[in-house]
């Protein structure tokens, strides 16, 4: 495969030849060459792979899960041979010397710096270890399936302890030479550069508050008709109306498709393929029309990154709580706002003739707005949802450091809910088997989610000060001003900057609970009537 | 990967040493072993170059086009590589020595023999070459999508030239050291060992009895009512009841899945992962149905296959001509039978009650039987259609040997199908844009369409005579034991056998015309009130 970079990368080595700060130009330009064309030859065969994994999470065959795995697990493995060649390190750590007086926000000093840094990572990983992962995950989200379907933890055990030793064992092996844990080298691969302390930091800043007003609103004088939403909801005209909206919000789809899932997910498979799936509920909206408006906000982050970088850090999303901020900010901030719905409501309420004949604007805003503790995550309000990412950051983080074993999983999970949420999980289809995360082996992902919430707040409250009146665009249906925002704030740099200098950058101030709380309480308590705090 | 044969090689290899026939048993069993890992690893590339290809055809969005051809050429590259390794070949040769004096169509013995045959084809191409090819033929397929959809044949002009011209030099390449001709080593790829001048007799054979048949039937005193196939027909009921249809008659869904496409096909991404496509027509009923039991057919054939040897010789399929008798056979000889109906017609007139109200069986047995010059191949009937494969047997041919330009292949084709079959085709869309397949670099492809046609009524004449009365089975939906004789006479051998060799072993004769000749005449003079020949 023959990528060339050398007309963007000329100009650099040009300055840095008459700085006198590399003695040869066009070798260090070669080099920078080779790491880009192997970078983007791995991507190559790790897009392919997740195209795979695609495909066998929107209806692939029963029986053909084995030889899947063979073939995602083979790919795996060549990845990890491209991306952890010695001649390839070598021209990174060269590459690295080369730039070190550049601006590290530079695309191209960026590329190195962050391929060196995965480079670095893929390489404390031995071949077998990473084909052992790849195959105890295609294999465990195969029986995390079927112990789901047949809600039975005990299908699904055996399988989530190998899961658990190999990524203990991978944790280990990336902390060391660094001062990270184990889990915080886990993490790493989603957030880097996250630490435990600051993270338990926010989240203890938003519990003591959201507690407050979650409690507040179970004992509020007005409360919500959720049963206008459980009403029969054709799945057609759902699947119709969500691809409608996904489209007026902004979601290319040229460049991307919907589809549907048990897990919704985004994937991109190549500069111009972004994937977004979700699922629909007969009987309760929100869960397709919410789930693609969230997968729509991750698709839009992926479809503004450069594509002439894909495969390349200046082409990659920054991190997984600044992806999740994407998302959350389209399904949440706007999506559950009253403005939005002020345009979309006379099209969804013409739509759904029959289950929304009488309902008012107000009593349908109120119900999309409804907050009450329950058991599943995904479909969790904006409120208890954080409520739900501390349980599972806390008990990955037991399971990985010895202090809880996988056989009692079930067990703290439901004592958790129980405590914290104030309802017991009735079964483990509904408790510990109902996401796909540790089945695939993402542990360290889960307190992305809530970081993510706290940026979608933080980046909105900076987009309403610097736009002017966003209430006025989304109720005549604009958006593009809001996209426009983030594009240039957020999705145009890539990896050049880190999610928390991303953020500090669009919103002036370092990465906090406060906006967060402060919009919750702005909406809700009026909403349900209850007195500010 | 580690792929053990271990256990079934193990006694074959005992048996020559005892005989004294190989110097040391576990050398020679270790290189069968090698030979088969590294095809079975070249399989799994494969077979997910394929799984990309699939997706490519059923949705992918429209912009992600060059990426995904990147994809595809680059693993088309690998695989390449692996089967064109030297110490692969050095093993394969040792092997052929090894077992020179062994049953050839014992599966040991099958497997060196065929891998060594497609080594030495593959070794003739250059790497580059091969990555031409697939690069030309990815993008020859985009172009030619667009070409049908804006009728234009001067957009496909240029890739489908470069296409010709690249395969003319592997033919050229691949004939070398053969007695084969440049055109027959592109067949040898689809129909292994067969010879133009074998193929020209077939068709010779055929060709006068079905233009008077074809011509008789033009002036018959009695004609069917298509109208009543051409009323809407819902496509989400089409869907509906063609899954149904597949399903009865044999094809496993938790081993496949049949979706949609612009150009049907059937495509095998795994041992148990087989993909039917089909397209619905709301006012061709026949389109969506036949289409389905024809992909079906092929879907069987891969689906009986054994999958232990998938990725191996015998768990192959023969020839493309075996392929297409089965598919033919599936749809013709029993989807266009009167039996067949006697048991689907009730379902289906319940099924399309208003379209279908007041239509007798025999009206609508008749209708799906028509017999009319068209223009679209893929929707002609049992009787013309080899006449439109014997145009493009004879263009293609001339395509390879320069004596047509592709510049003047549209006027050239509509010249034929003016003289063979009466009608000039309107339009390049309705014409030489019609099939994918030269777009695909398929050339030598479409002569094995109607070798299977003669190899279906063939079989199926044999299959009548051996199993008992047919007509009595299909009646009452009982097909379990036509599939289980074609499983045991064609789909167990994989390429134990060549083509021709398991139509004598099932028939008890080479392959011949008069069958379908016979066939055609038995039903359709009947149908249209003529006497018979």
């Amino acid at each position: 495969m023959a990528y060339s970079t050398t007309g963007v990368t000329l100009q650099m080595f040009k300055d840095q030849l008459l700085k006198g700060r590399i003695q040869n130009m066009s070798a260090s330009q070669e080099r920078f060459d080779s790491v880009c064309a192997k970078a983007r030859e791995a991507m190559v065969l790790h897009s392919t792979a997740d195209t795979l994994e695609w495909d066998e999470r929107t209806g692939m065959p029963i029986a053909a899960g084995d030889y899947r795995a063979q073939q995602i697990s083979m790919l795996r493995a060549l990845v990890h041979e491209l991306r952890t060649d010695a001649g390839y390190g070598e021209n990174l750590q060269q590459l690295v010397e080369d730039l070190k007086d550049e601006d590290p926000h530079e695309p191209r000093v960026a590329t190195v710096r962050q391929l060196h840094r995965d480079w670095q990572r893929d390489c404390k990983l031995p071949t077998a270890l990473v084909e052992q992962i790849s195959q105890a995950t295609v294999r465990g989200q195969q029986k995390w399936d079927a112990a789901r379907q047949a809600d039975d933890f005990s299908i699904f055990e055996n399988t989530l302890e190998n899961i658990v030793d190999l990524k203990r064992e991978a944790g280990s092996r990336l902390s060391e030479g660094t001062n990270q844990s184990v889990y915080e080298a886990l993490l790493d691969e989603y957030e880097p550069g996250a630490k435990v302390d600051e993270i338990q930091q926010v989240f203890d800043d938003l519990r003591t508050p959201l507690v407050q007003l979650i409690a507040a609103i179970r004992d509020a004088p007005k409360q919500p008709d959720t049963g206008i939403l459980e009403r029969t909801y054709c799945i057609d005209d759902q699947r119709d109306f969500s691809h409608h909206v996904a489209e007026q919000i902004g979601f290319d789809f040229e460049r991307g498709r919907l589809d549907e899932t048990s897990h919704p997910f985004c994937t991109t498979l190549g500069p111009h393929d972004c994937r977004i799936l979700t699922r629909y509920d007969p009987h309760w909206l929100p869960a397709g029309l919410f789930g693609t408006m969230h997968e729509a906000g991750h698709g839009m982050y992926e479809q503004g990154l450069r594509s002439d970088w894909f495969g390349l850090p200046p082409g990659s999303y920054a991190s997984l709580g600044i992806h999740e901020s994407q998302s959350r900010l389209w399904e949440n901030q706007v999506g559950r706002s009253r403005s939005f719905w002020e345009w979309l409501y006379p099209q969804t309420s013409d739509t759904f003739q029959s289950q929304l004949e009488g309902v008012s604007l107000d009593a349908f805003y109120f119900a999309i707005n409804t907050v009450r503790p329950s058991l599943i995550r995904v479909e969790a309000d904006e409120a208890t949802y954080n409520l739900h990412i501390i349980i599972r950051f806390d008990l990955e983080r037991q399971l990985i450091d010895g202090s809880l074993s996988v056989k009692d999983l079930p067990e703290a999970w439901n004592t958790r809910y129980e405590s914290d949420l104030g309802i017991r999980p009735p079964s483990d289809a509904d408790g510990v088997l109902q996401d796909v995360h540790w089945s695939a082996g993402l542990i360290g992902y889960f307190p992305t989610y809530t970081l993510g919430n706290a940026a979608a707040a933080q980046l909105f409250a900076a987009a309403s000060e610097q736009i002017g009146d966003l209430d006025e665009l989304f109720a005549r249906g604009e958006f593009r001003l809001l996209l426009d925002w983030l594009r240039e704030r957020i999705h145009f740099d890539g990896q050049c900057y880190s999610g928390t200098e991303l953020i500090e950058r669009a919103t002036g101030k370092p990465l906090n609970a406060t906006d967060l709380v402060k919009y919750l309480q702005a909406k809700l308590e009026p909403l349900y009537g209850i007195a500010g705090s």
